[in-house]
């Protein structure tokens, strides 16, 4: 119990509550600081010693930090003052919100005046542990992220963790926040990882499918006006030889006209349970009439956002390694500690970029301006596209403006994917929402590159190389990391 | 036990061996009865007692009715005989072999002179207990039905008993048998049993995804050479206002042109599992060389194959309740009854439809026409397209020649569907392979309607009207059946 007592609440043990979850503070939007803790049915669930005997059935009631609920600022106006209406979403629940997207959003939604509340397994530091790896960055348990964040603005988030493919957890956690929007980040979100063994694909598709079929289930049953922001990928669409659209393509075949979903062609099981995400979330539009937006994601870089800047417990976590790490990240690692930038292939792969302070925003865009009842709607959320190659040039120009000596090796592509393709992916619906990009500038690459040098201690060089293969993945479990 | 030692299998004990799967006469080509009997981690999974104490782990060694492997005679010539190569496929794994389809198959392929193994955990009996329905025709256990056919034509079919979403049992059923092509019916095929309540619709995604999942996996691993025949539906493409193609579609968009998968817009949760499916085949297809078929199969009806008709013993299950009952077959049953056809709103859906002696006749030219490795065809397999309104005019016609009043009804669409729309499927390619199809005749529906009189006073008429809403479902699991 030490770590549940170090977040300093007051705990009271009753007994006779139901098994596996552990409703708290039901109903308490007085308490804007209550914690749903979880004993899980996962194999990352949580068991919670109370003395010698470890126990799975127990109430924890919490009303730390009692301070009174404060009214929130409005959300920040941009484009969307049209949405300003009685209506308006306040409460967002942010499913995976300890993660590297979910966190920063957490926070910046947070601090633009929303109600929050995170929901995590935190399974997400498990596959760190498990792999042997590490955020660059040193992070913060994720209670002393939030009792921070709490200290330094006097906002609360609410913790709720559990793993939402137990459906009597986020039940709960629906029930007790009641949420006007959710926001999805709470998937396996590495393509390397998804195709490390069997059990890993199985995991990852499992783990997405089904959590994200159990947010569906929870908002048609507890919120039915609730609007769902789901995190997809770019990486749905694959690299065809067309223009890439937003969701969907008007197609004129035998004489007749149709607008039907954009073909898709996912090259990894993670990208595929993107896919099939998107799929089910379509059909529950259609029939239960649920509000969503997918927003397919490009790859993110940076780390810095106005609100994790305040404090150094607020730091972002930083992936540098072959499974978890996105390309630009890792360029600027790699160059801090000397190491060549490591090219898949050809380099000539390109995809949509974008900066985590993007990120935040354009989920803010999505929230401000819901969907309407029963709509799929589909952002493409990136604001510029570069090869692998070009960004290798970048990162090799900005780190010699540094002193740094930046080679680049092409390595075996450890992946299935085109290494010279065409690809002009559409990107305008979230600029026409008001999204102000922060294009990828030589200020952001110093910035990125010192703050990699400033933790270049940190590095394990072992984990900069792929070590998951798209072709040679097995059945056999993966049990030995370097 | 009685009921396994009712197939007078000669069974040995023996300790000591893995948790949850039995290694049954593993390399036992020279022992074409072997079964494979699986203690699955699933719900579902066999719990069989030895003496007081139930067990679950133990070792089953069979080699009953020890016949000296035959020279399989070759298989039925047609449109195909450029394949008649010396790697002509010989032993198929039919996954879902005690099925619907399944059965009619595994039967036919093993008349055809295919060696043939049935990979089956008999859940599709279970559903039947919980739901309280039952079929129309008295079905034999899977045990009787195969010394049924063993003593009437000499001919042995394998039988390994478990669940493929259980990885353990799966291996072992591929490194015993040594399949040249998979046929997997092995899925929850009911779109309204995905739709009952929150649990079967995860239960339906789960185990459709996962266990296709793994049998990628297994051949990967164990066969890399070896063909999957999957069954997927025409109920993946959904209704398009253009034509329907096999698979794959040519679009040119702003002045270029690239062949991409036809967009699919599924309508329940057991549709969207085999969409899933279909595109995580495509994916390891391209990264790893595995060859497969995906057939969109049309709304099957009819009972009768050559096979089945053989012996009573034989006789294939049909069902007519309104949750695992189709079309057609459902219409004829009503009529038997004097009930009126249940016709789902307007009746104006229009779908592809096929006897259940071209299933049979289609699986066997897809396997017999390898897809080439790495390659993902897809098949659209039905024979003609009927609207609700056209059938129901057709059994009314069929039934009144036979003395029976036969009225429709328009009953409240309990799904989510278009009532009105265009359709207009492509289905070449099968007829291309050399498919002869059987249309819906008067003699087809005459010997259908004179089966379900046959057996009418097997009819509960509680289990006609449809009692799934799409639309009504939520996270409660429904308890209680008619």
């Amino acid at each position: 119990m030490a770590h549940l007592l170090s977040t300093s609440c007051t705990i009271n043990v009753s007994s006779g509550c139901k098994p596996y979850y552990i409703p708290l503070n039901q109903g308490s939007r007085a308490f804007p600081t209550s914690f749903t803790l979880q004993a899980s049915k996962s194999p990352f669930g949580r068991l919670v010693s109370f003395g010698e005997k470890p126990q799975r059935n127990f109430t924890v009631h919490s009303t730390t930090l009692p301070i009174s609920k404060e009214a929130p600022a409005q959300p920040s106006s941009g484009a969307h003052e049209t949405f300003n209406e009685p209506s308006k979403p306040q409460r967002v629940m942010v499913i995976g919100g300890d993660g590297y997207c979910g966190w920063a959003t957490a926070l910046h939604l947070s601090n633009k005046g929303y109600e929050v509340a995170i929901v995590d397994s935190l399974v997400r530091r498990l596959f760190d542990h498990q792999l042997g790896i590490e955020s660059l960055t040193p992070i913060a348990s994720i209670h002393n992220r939030l009792r921070c964040w709490k200290s330094l603005t006097g906002k609360t988030i609410e913790l709720h963790i559990g793993d939402i493919c137990d459906f009597e957890f986020l039940s709960e956690a629906f029930k007790s926040f009641e949420p006007d929007a959710v926001v999805h980040f709470g998937e396996q979100r590495s393509a390397p990882y998804s195709m490390i063994d069997r059990s890993r694909a199985v995991f990852t598709q499992n783990n997405n499918v089904i959590g994200t079929l159990n947010v569906l289930f929870a908002i048609k049953e507890f919120r039915e006006q609730c609007h769902l922001v789901k995190l997809g990928t770019m990486g749905e669409y694959g690299t065809p030889n067309i223009d890439i659209e937003e969701g969907y393509i008007t197609i004129t075949h035998n004489g007749r006209t149709d607008t039907l979903p954009y073909p898709k062609q996912a090259s990894s099981f993670y990208h595929l349970s993107k896919v099939h995400d998107s799929n089910n979330i379509a059909f529950t539009c259609k029939a239960w009439g649920i509000r969503a937006t997918d927003l397919n994601q490009g790859v993110v870089y940076g780390v810095k956002t106005d609100e994790t800047e305040m404090h150094e417990e607020l730091c972002n976590r930083l992936d540098y390694d072959g499974v978890f790490g996105t390309a630009l990240n890792r360029f600027c690692v790699q160059a801090a500690v000397g190491h060549p930038l490591t090219v898949y292939g050809k380099g000539g792969q390109t995809r949509g970029y974008l900066d985590i302070r993007d990120t935040v925003q354009c989920v803010e865009l999505a929230i401000a301006n819901p969907a309407r009842s029963g709509e799929f709607r589909v952002f493409n959320q990136f604001t510029e596209q570069f090869s692998v190659n070009e960004l290798a040039a970048l990162v090799k120009n900005a780190g010699e403006k540094l002193g740094l000596n930046v080679e680049s090796i092409s390595v075996p592509n450890p992946r299935v994917e085109a290494e010279e393709h065409y690809y002009n992916a559409k990107h305008t619906k979230l600029v026409e929402l008001g999204l102000e990009p922060h294009l990828l500038s030589d200020s952001l690459l110093d910035s990125l590159l010192n703050f990699a040098i400033e933790f270049k201690d940190r590095v394990d060089t072992k984990q900069i190389m792929p070590s998951v293969s798209w072709r040679k993945m097995g059945v056999k479990p993966r049990t030995i990391t370097a």
